[in-house]
């Protein structure tokens, strides 16, 4: 039931998944059962899933701890549960960010070590993906949570992306050690005394270069610079418009460029990389946007799909264990 | 004596300012005098500025505050005094940024009733500029100081960009009133029971948009946000050649694209816009950035020019008394 256009969305997205996948994993759906058979059996071939029926509705306005505690029966805990008590390897939901925070720390239970489970955001750049780390849910943090989230961000680049010791990069003002503001000074001096591959602090600028695999930062600069990042196609889209109107060559220009302005600006849709891992909880929980579109949902699953394989949450703890 | 490509871009940067306006205004070029001097010879045509000497070099690793102590005869400080003194009406510079801020903070002084002076910068969107503000200043700030900026932004904007009652809005992490951090939310309070024209928060997908003439937020988050925002055009460009490079039919179309990115990235580039103003002093010292090419040195100039124009700093005053 979470997302803009769910259970529409979600459904359709589950459907090509399994499609496209071809037996390689099953999915349970979960929310109101005769909703959610509805948009099954408008599917032009309904795929073989099984339906969990969760009655309650978390919706965008809620507050995410009232919500999990009147609506217990939403499709977030009810299928947070199913993960817990082993009937589901992962949990995948386009809802209330915030009741999936809460209800997957809460449920799950935090892993040893970490204070502060995190969310990661993969961002394109001029080489390979830059994991952004955290990207919106801890606003107020401090020196310990920033270094904790780069002993987990690094643990994901290294087991998604195939990097071996993939090197971290401190978000702040300057390049220079001095740089920065106190959290940020203080969790470098954690940094810098840790194993991780601490290349020190790095800048705005060095993201989309693609100078570090992990740029740790707190999730207030994070989810800024992610949804300024996620702007970018309207604006360009925008300004080539106004370009292309101001003559006929210009036009043929823009129509001309307009296959290639797809492609670029394709890396930077969020419905390309679907959501974001819960890093630090005991589980598989992954986090969507909630204007997710079909694709965005087949994406997360084959995500949530990964996370799994790679054993994710367990090799978290035992870097976490070894970093304390 | 202040940029990486000092002093041959500032002189001529200066030269075709001078040139291009036509008498507007004179310039005072400050620092070593033999240096500037043969620079302004090897110019096609030399025009005529004075030539005031100051022997210190501050040098971009400079600890600006025992810089300062130390080279008291740096370009800086002279030519801050010679604005001081009523010599000049503004000073510009492309050096240190610490020492151009603490130089004029010190020497000019701050205006009545601001805490932190601070600099903006102008950023192009989908309808007019957008500043944001702090743009790098303060990394840590409280609460009154984000509302200052608010202040001292919003004079800015109706000042040089003609826009009455400009609209505010706060960086946040989301639009609702309760998304924030613990500064954010404070500052929140502060904003909207002022006489500001206050939109509430804004996230960052909402700069590139334009919704608000300026966005408020803390320097640290600022700086971050700024660099990755100037990085976007070397991205695309690299993320354009690779395409390009798949098949003749991609190069065509990135060559008869390549006007269009030309226009669209040129607004994306910090040459066109020039220095920032540092608000909150008792005077107009404009801040370059260290890569300044002489046609950044030349906006720099003019950048000044509108700030004396529009009695800025005056204007800073009177706001701050009004919302005091």
């Amino acid at each position: 039931m979470g997302g803009d256009h769910a259970p529409a969305a979600v459904v359709a997205g589950a459907a090509e998944a399994l499609q496209e996948s071809g037996g390689r994993f099953s999915i349970i759906l979960v929310g109101q059962e005769e909703k959610v058979r509805a948009e099954l059996s408008a599917l032009p071939h309904a795929p073989e899933v099984s339906v969990v029926d969760a009655r309650d509705v978390i919706e965008m306005d809620d507050v995410s701890t009232a919500a999990l505690k009147k609506k217990r029966n939403s499709s977030i805990s009810v299928g947070i549960m199913l993960h817990h008590d082993g009937k589901a390897d992962a949990f995948v939901s386009a809802g209330h960010t915030g009741a999936m925070l809460s209800a997957s720390t809460l449920l799950l239970g935090r892993l040893k070590g970490v204070s502060r489970p995190t969310i990661g955001a993969l961002i394109p750049t001029e080489t390979t993906p830059c994991l952004l780390v955290d990207a919106g849910t801890n606003v107020d943090c401090r020196p310990r949570h920033l270094f904790e989230f780069a002993v987990m961000g690094s643990v994901y680049v290294s087991s998604l992306l195939g990097k071996t010791n993939p090197s971290v990069g401190l978000l702040s003002i300057g390049e220079e050690d001095s740089k920065g503001n106190e959290t940020s000074l203080e969790a470098f001096r954690l940094l810098r005394g840790s194993r991780l591959n601490f290349a020190g602090n790095i800048e705005g600028r060095d993201i989309l270069k693609g100078k570090v695999d992990v740029a740790v930062c707190d999730g207030f600069v994070g989810n800024i610079l992610l949804k300024f990042g996620e702007s970018i196609p309207t604006f360009f889209k925008a300004k080539f418009r106004s370009f292309a109107a101001r003559s006929i060559l210009n036009k043929i220009a823009g129509l001309m460029a307009r296959q290639g302005m797809r492609s670029v600006m394709g890396e930077l849709d969020y419905q390309e990389h679907g959501g974001v891992p819960l890093l630090g909880v005991n589980g598989v929980s992954i986090i969507g946007h909630g204007r997710s579109s079909p694709r965005a949902i087949k994406n997360m699953i084959y995500r949530a799909e990964e996370t799994v394989k790679h054993r994710v949450h367990i090799r978290i703890q035992e870097a976490m264990l070894q970093h304390s």
